[in-house]
């Protein structure tokens, strides 16, 4: 289908004035019946039209024998029937003028050919007659805000912040179920199913209100990438967005594409697109529950010092290595502060951060240190870990946790940890919106996600200049269409070193030689080792026909290989090879998705054993450069190791702006990677250069 | 104190017939009133003897006033009054003959300067009477086998299989309280605090009878390591040992100091410790009380095919991305069960792995699926993931699941998901003994860890060989000693060169020349690029003035170095400079809890950018270093990077055997480090060596 690039209105899909459905039958155990009781129970006040040709009316309400029976175009059509039906109901509803459908049907792409064809279909319908269609293969939505329940699955029993956006029904329905169970409200609920046509991006759209509103999606497939960045951008300066996908293994992505039929892209990237559009991403079930817990409260983590109050040592040890693990720090905590500490808790209390306020504590000693971290502007969150021990005043306790956290700014939260003796205080806590975690390395995850989310909404706005880069670009098409007419899809050796010249970039010396003399004459000149190969032809058949001889480090051996590969027809081609200096790999990509992404990490041998792929999003800007840089593994190598000096780095922005560039300019060229490119401390020499066209 | 290398006599403390009680009063709320109550109450036949100077009785126990007043030598004292006072009671229990005390008091080691010397007293009053003193700042055991509760905490209410030793008395009691929640039976918990005479090693010892009982440490100091090593090398055979560590950050190491006094060693050889001695290691909290419930069933997880059985597509999904993570595989479903998943689920399901059994499936349909994949021989283990679904039956599908368990060998983990609907699912499973867990990625987890345990276990006996290196260990004393005389701590160049050509090893050519034309000949022989630097003295100090040149790669340059660096009364050295191999890091370290340590990984350069710590205890075998060299990252490129053969690794053994020959036969040394080592086609060269003395 055309995605058209604006808005959806979907005012009439989750806030209808009357609704029709189809499918309603008299078993109350069908999805149709479940709906329209679903619909009528959640407390919408709009019309309700139920479309069955067998049924005239149930109870007091009437029953309509088909859409065109209708004696109003419906806002929303809810279609309850088999797929094959399904599309033909979507079709009348269209003529006749409806313009939202929410289609529960299974049997569509996630069921193979067949059903893809008959998505094909749904799609081209949606199409023709501009209908916004939720599903098919979903749960339908709840919009707590409107009471209108239009799902076969459970009411949210309370209203609050948090939005849902999921491709699974079933994990909606765990959330719900969880929510209710913690005291978790719930503002709005979509689940998209196999997204034919109402997708992501249309929801956050149209929810792009003010407001807060945490917000979860989770996605088996990204429908519109750059769109999604866009819209992030704007959606997430305000509202935190944590986002759950899986397919990071082969496993997944096949389990995906027999769920909601969706194909998954590189999953790297994704991390990449997260970040910069200001939203944070889950690894697993439990990341995204708890997130929807900790965001709850509205509360900002604004730097990463937290400070641990627990009447358990134990505990306070594991949960200070996790504060490490997920890149916060323990508060420091001044001697004012200290000073109270000490006046306030027992000899033997521990007065540094964690404090351990002791076993026997009483509520009011757990409240008192507490206070003294909390008044300290140095201290950004507050974990405070109860165990139940013999004198603890866990609802107490509990009590007095909700209060301070009604007088102070930062976060407190809470790891109660047991079973039967803590309920009763966490269901206080959960009352008063504190979140609690069954352990306290919870806790500390969701405190580093919560500052992620703060600074990452920090770089939303780069300042975009796509800088100028400038180089001889009617060149650069003569190689490229040179290429295109011998149907080349890689430029061989001799093009791809002509195009780093065209952009000005280094590439190590290389001459034609006519006998050893010269080549003798060559690597005294310009340093051994050197590379001796027959000239022409592209380097991997040189290499199998034996026409290449790499780290020659002797006249001896320049000579013998010089009389071993040479060959009647064939010039000589000698080349400095390039030792030292810092390996890496420099690439651009485009991505189906997201569009072209610059790769960057160590490379050569390196490549293989450290996992050190950064990646960016085009257009760069040099801070968007620069700290994919010093984030990088090889960095710890550019930044001055052991005895090397440091790095200048300036010939390698060089090369990453005239990629960029070249990648911009040159729409053939479907990916370029240099591996290696070496940096020394002259020059940064692109020595293997691959380019797809 | 001195430990003696002999079982501790434990019967008296854990099966006492006569327990005697100082620090009862009167309060009911004071730790020695409740510890008697518990005593009491959870069972104990024995004898009781409280003592107290000020009171007579209490209903119809008789008091007494003080331990000589006692009418018989209780098994064992408790001590429940201050840290001063204690130490006098132990001592008066001594002279006494008392075998066997629980002192609780806190104020000892975990308080600084002055406990720490009250601490080493007590130590001396133990080691005096031979007296098996528990703690002191614990929480004291709890032996349900025997119904005996020595501790100020709640009573356990089921007994079972599992064994808990805690150093934190806090996590004991919030892990009690969970257990009881989800109907987790304990055998015995005991909580060792500071740990100044009893430690783990007396408590496994004493526990090492045949039976299966899974065992959970959680330690902030590892008393004997070596001692650990070889008790659970036979303890982990039957019983399944978990350990919680904390220790890799710098704030946790400061958080156990103020805890229990605990001092941590490098925590990365903790992970080899405690893989070879067939036990598996936790990360966090939830690791150990997971771990807990994950062994209670007793089944066994032999290999890593995992089959998923699911109502849920999307956590399905999120499964199978956690299964790879974890090293297990989804279990391929063979055609003859496949065949089976077609006739009895509906068109719609998923039959690959992971199975979809939609989310209308009743308990019916849920069941025959996880038949199917259980009469499979090739299925290891089984996860449930349910979620609630407006049809779903929970509680008879957790009926069926607890059928299931007892028919087929293999664990069956579930993960209902939800909150208040799937209760009393969960309530049947916990009953039952089937593992739930409330996301199923943790299920995953702990059946990794399972199945690690398994893998361990098998591994334990290694045939113990110490390789025959020959070398000539007479020389090898001779250099020692010399060093020793010039009050080096390091060996110098000159030293360790000497050394590696003692024990036969290479290391890169070096002479002596007189002036430029033989060096020039040395290069044009050895070939380029070549090292020049002044002879004598040491390699850092030679730097520092300006007396070495590395990276001569042509005539021009070796000319003009030589002259620059050339100096009256010096001589001139030139060294091959390896190029090309690999290059890695190679040490044997004495760790002062477990021995010598083999360190194995990337060197050079990639040490900085690779995390590739590969680590053995000594003594070594051919397969244990081999699977360290293959588990390593830097294996990728000794086994044919790219275009590279693949390596021979014939002379890294032999540098591997002469060194660990080396450290065994000199104890005079305390560390050697090899780096970079580098690895050619023909030949290791010991480049970089440093030897501490």
């Amino acid at each position: 289908m055309l995605r058209l690039n604006m808005e959806r209105d979907l005012l009439g899909m989750f806030e209808p004035k009357s609704i029709a459905i189809v499918g309603v039958s008299r078993d109350p155990k069908k999805v149709g019946a479940i709906v329209l009781k679903n619909i009528i129970r959640s407390g919408y006040a709009g019309k309700i039209y139920p479309i069955n040709p067998n049924i005239d009316s149930v109870g007091n309400l009437k029953f309509y024998k088909s859409v065109n029976d209708l004696p109003e175009i419906p806002d929303l059509l809810v279609v309850a029937v088999p797929a094959k039906m399904a599309n033909i109901v979507v079709e009348e509803a269209g003529k006749f003028g409806i313009k939202n459908a929410v289609v529960f049907s299974a049997g569509y792409k996630e069921e193979g050919e067949e059903g893809e064809i008959l998505e094909n279909e749904l799609k081209n319908i949606a199409q023709n007659y501009n209908i916004n269609v939720l599903g098919p293969n979903c749960l339908g939505f709840n919009n707590k805000k409107n009471n209108l329940n239009v799902t076969f699955g459970a009411d949210i029993k309370k209203s609050d912040s948090l939005r849902i956006i999921s491709q699974s029904g079933a994990i909606a329905t765990a959330l719900v179920d969880w929510g209710e169970t913690i005291n978790l409200g719930i503002d709005s609920l979509v689940t998209l199913g196999n997204k034919a046509v109402v997708n992501e991006n249309d929801i956050l759209n149209y929810w792009n209100d003010d407001g807060y509103h945490p917000t979860g999606l989770y996605l088996e497939s990204i429908s519109d990438g750059k769109e999604l960045i866009n819209i992030l951008k704007k959606y997430a300066k305000n509202n935190p967005v944590f986002i759950l996908k899986p397919g990071k293994s082969v496993g997944a992505v096949a389990a995906m594409m027999s769920h909601t039929g969706a194909i998954a892209g590189e999953d790297s990237i994704l991390d990449e697109v997260i970040k910069e559009s200001g939203a944070v991403r889950c690894e697993e079930l439990s990341d995204f529950f708890d997130l929807g817990m900790a965001f709850k409260s509205g509360k900002i983590v604004s730097g990463p010092s937290v400070a641990v109050v627990t009447n358990a040592g134990g505990p306070a040890v594991l949960t200070t290595d996790t504060i490490e693990k997920y890149g916060l720090k323990l508060a420091k905590i001044n001697e004012g502060a200290r000073k109270k500490l000490i006046e306030k808790l027992p000899r033997m209390a521990s007065f540094v951060n964690p404090i351990d306020v002791l076993g026997d504590s009483l509520s009011a000693r757990f409240g008192e240190a507490l206070e003294i971290v909390l008044q300290e502007k140095s201290v950004d969150s507050v974990v405070a870990i109860l165990t139940p021990q013999l004198m603890t005043e866990i609802e107490k306790t509990a009590e007095i946790i909700s209060k301070l956290s009604e007088k102070y700014p930062q976060p407190i939260f809470c790891s109660f940890i047991g079973g039967n003796k803590i309920a009763a205080g966490e269901n206080i806590l959960n009352k008063k919106n504190i979140a609690n975690f069954d352990y306290p390395e919870r806790a500390i995850f969701c405190l580093s996600k919560l500052y992620e989310w703060y600074k990452n909404k920090q770089n939303i706005n780069y300042e975009l200049k796509i800088t100028n880069y400038e180089f001889n670009s009617e060149v650069v098409k003569k190689i490229i269409s040179e290429a295109k007419k011998n149907n080349q899809k890689v430029l061989n050796n001799f093009q791809s070193n002509k195009l780093m010249e065209v952009l000005g970039l280094d590439a190590p010396v290389e001459e034609k030689v006519a006998g050893v003399a010269e080549a003798i004459e060559f690597a005294k000149k310009n340093g051994w080792p050197v590379v001796l190969k027959i000239s022409g032809g592209d380097l991997l058949h040189k290499t199998e026909v034996g026409g290449v001889v790499v780290d020659i480090r002797s006249e001896y051996k320049l000579k013998k290989s010089f009389e071993k590969i040479k060959r009647d027809n064939f010039e000589m081609q000698i080349q400095q090879q390039i030792e030292g200096g810092v390996e890496i790999i420099l690439g651009i990509k485009r991505d189906p998705n997201f569009g072209p992404v610059l790769l960057f990490g160590a490379g050569g041998k390196m490549a293989e054993l450290v996992k050190d792929r950064n990646l960016r999003l085009l257009p760069l800007t040099e801070d968007k450069v620069k700290s994919m840089i010093t984030e990088s593994k090889v960095y710890a190598l550019l930044n001055g190791f052991r005895n090397d000096k440091v790095y200048d780095l300036t010939e390698l922005y060089k090369v990453i702006f005239a990629l960029e560039k070249l990648m911009i300019e040159t729409p053939e060229i479907e990916e370029i990677e240099i591996n290696p490119a070496i940096i020394t401390h002259d020059k940064t020499f692109c020595v293997d250069v691959k380019v797809k066209i």
